[in-house]
C-alpha cells in the first residue's frame, strides 16, 4: 500500500494541487479515483468522509485531510519542501492560497466546468464568472511582473495552488495572450523536473464520450 | 495612535472578521474607513498597498497584512486567543477558513452586494449565487449539528471567519429558518462579551441615500 492515498480525478484542478506536490516531492502515493461526473461527491458515503463534499481528500496514516491548501501546508511541513522559511513568508503564502481559493480557482473552476463539460454556452452566469476570473488573472499577472515565483525567489506551495487550473487554458475559454507574466511563470512550472499535466498525473482522462 | 489600524467599512463582512477579533481581544485598534462604494479599492494608490484590491488591510507596526484569514491567524498568535491548541486543530481551522473564503463568504458577499446594494433583481447570476450560498449553508449547518462551535468546544477564528456575513441575513435575501444549527451558533456568537454587529463596529453605516 502506498504511503499517501489521494482521492482525485484528472479534471480536478483542486486535486492537481496536492497531486503535483506529491509528485514533485517524490512521495509514495496512489490516486483513488473520485467518480465526480457520476455524482460520487454528493453521496452520503462521500460526505461522511468530507462533509464539504469536495475532492481532493488526502489520507496519510490515521489522518484524513480535505481542502487542498491544508494538504499543501501539511506536505510542505512533512517533506520540508516548498514551504515558508520565515513567518513573513508563511503569511504571504497563505495570503495567496486564500486569494487563489476565493478569486482565482474559485471562479475559474466553475467557469471551466460550465464551458467545457456542461457546455452551457455563453449564459449570463458564464459571462459573470469569465469577468471575475479575468480580474483574478490581472491581479496575479501584475504581481508576477518582475518575479519568477509568487512568494520569494523559489517555487512554493503558493505557486502549486494558483496554477491548479491554469494548465486547462484551452478549456477555460479565456485568451491568456495578455497575461504574459502568468504564461512565463507557467512555463517555469512546466520545466520543473517531474512536472506532469493533470491529465497525465491523475486517473479519468479522457472522459467517456 | 492606536496599536492596530484596520482598513475597513461597515458593509464589509470580510472586514468584520478581523474587526470582531480585535474587539473580542480587547485590542487597541482604530478603523480607517475604505471608500469602497466610491471605488477606492480600484485605485492605483490602494493597489499599491494591496495588489488584490480588497478590504480589509491590517497595519501593525511595520507589518501590512491582507486577507482576513491571514489576519485572524496572526492575531490569534499575537493575543494567544481563539487559535489552535494542537496541529489537528490548526488544520481543521484552516480547512474551515478556506471553505468559508471559497464557498460561504465567497458566494454570499457577491449575492448580498447584488441584492442589497446594486439592487439587480433576481437575475440568473443572483439565482446562481443564491444556490451556491445555500449549498454552503447546508454544509455548515450539518457540521454544526451537535456542536456549539466549528472547531473543538470553544470559539476559534474559524467561527469568526464563517460568521463574517451572516449577521446581514436580511440583506442576503435567503430564508435562514431551515438552518437551525447556524442560527443557534450565531446566537452564541451574539452572546459573547464585547460582540457588536458590523454596522456598530465599523464606520460607514448607513450609506448616504
Amino acid at each position: 500500500m502506498a504511503e499517501f492515498e489521494l482521492y482525485c480525478f484528472a479534471q480536478s484542478g483542486n486535486s492537481y494541487k496536492p497531486a503535483l506536490m506529491l509528485e514533485l516531492c517524490g512521495a509514495d502515493w496512489t490516486p483513488r479515483k473520485v467518480e465526480f461526473m457520476d455524482g460520487e461527491t454528493r453521496t452520503d458515503a462521500y460526505r461522511d468522509v468530507n462533509v464539504m463534499g469536495e475532492a481532493p481528500i488526502l489520507k496519510h496514516g490515521d489522518l484524513t485531510l480535505s481542502q487542498s491548501g491544508v494538504m499543501l501546508d501539511y506536505l510542505a511541513d512533512h517533506f520540508g519542501r516548498f514551504g515558508a522559511e520565515t513567518p513573513d513568508e508563511k503569511r504571504e503564502i497563505w495570503r495567496w492560497i486564500l486569494f487563489d481559493n476565493h478569486k482565482l480557482t474559485g471562479y475559474t473552476s466553475v467557469l471551466r466546468f460550465m464551458r467545457a463539460f456542461m457546455k452551457t454556452g455563453e449564459t449570463p452566469v458564464v459571462e459573470f464568472l469569465d469577468g471575475r476570473a479575468q480580474n483574478a488573472y490581472r491581479v496575479l499577472d501584475k504581481h508576477l511582473n518582475g518575479r519568477n515565483w509568487v512568494v520569494g525567489d523559489r517555487l512554493t506551495i503558493a505557486d502549486l495552488s494558483l496554477c491548479g487550473y491554469l494548465f486547462f487554458q484551452d478549456e477555460i475559454g479565456i485568451d491568456f495572450a495578455e497575461f504574459e507574466n502568468i504564461n512565463a511563470w507557467l512555463d517555469r512550472i512546466r520545466a520543473l523536473e517531474g512536472w506532469k499535466h493533470p491529465y497525465d498525473l491523475m486517473p479519468g482522462h479522457p472522459l467517456p464520450s
